[in-house]
């Protein structure tokens, strides 16, 4: 058994102030890792906990990241090459959490998504 | 005591796999908190700890976010504005891990830090 990477008493700090964040309900934009997979936040690991749904670009490579960290969601394929857009769109309500991820890196940088983010923002739920 | 935001089977997991991994001694550009102290990965907490020393272009803002990390590691100044370079680049040597970190954000892309950058690109110490 290797030595605790975070501490326990870190852990309960982390736990402790990330549960107690002033959060906003809306989509999020969520980076996830290009080649390491440690190369992902604290943050992200909690706005993607609490979404009600993620929306990915290739569901088979995003859930095996999401099985790593534990992340029980529902995962939507949303890419650009087909007309998804109005059944995801069907999906979002206001005052829940949505994440969108691609499938390395930040969305809508080099990636699909930003007809998603743009429907958010016309219709008021895009977050940061 | 609020629940553990990270399960003893994932830090387990990322502790054992984080320690394993082919990580190659020299400078690092790590990337630190913009405005949220979630805002920071695994793998910078990981070699951030692993580094001989930190350098910072603010050390009483860093070792702020160091703390909350409990990340024990000497801090050196490195800013533009005086004549730091040669007094810390005689502190790197080949064959071990050093860091780089402005107040927020990624080092480099607007802060100082591009001088020791280019001096570990010349000496072969610069890393990812």
């Amino acid at each position: 058994m290797s030595d605790s990477f975070l501490s326990s008493k870190l852990i309960e700090n982390i736990s402790q102030k990330i549960s107690t964040q002033k959060d906003k309900p809306g989509l999020y934009a969520v980076a996830t890792p290009i080649g390491n997979i440690f190369d992902i936040s604290f943050r992200a690991i909690h706005i993607l906990r609490k979404s009600k749904i993620i929306f990915a670009e290739d569901t088979r490579n995003s859930r095996k990241l999401l099985d790593f960290y534990e992340i029980d969601r529902p995962l939507v394929a949303c890419h650009e090459y087909n007309e998804t857009l109005p059944q995801v769109v069907n999906q979002i309500h206001q005052n829940e959490y949505y994440s969108l991820i691609s499938d390395a890196g930040t969305p809508c940088i080099s990636d699909p998504g930003y007809r998603l983010i743009n429907w958010c923002i016309e219709h008021n739920v895009a977050k940061g």
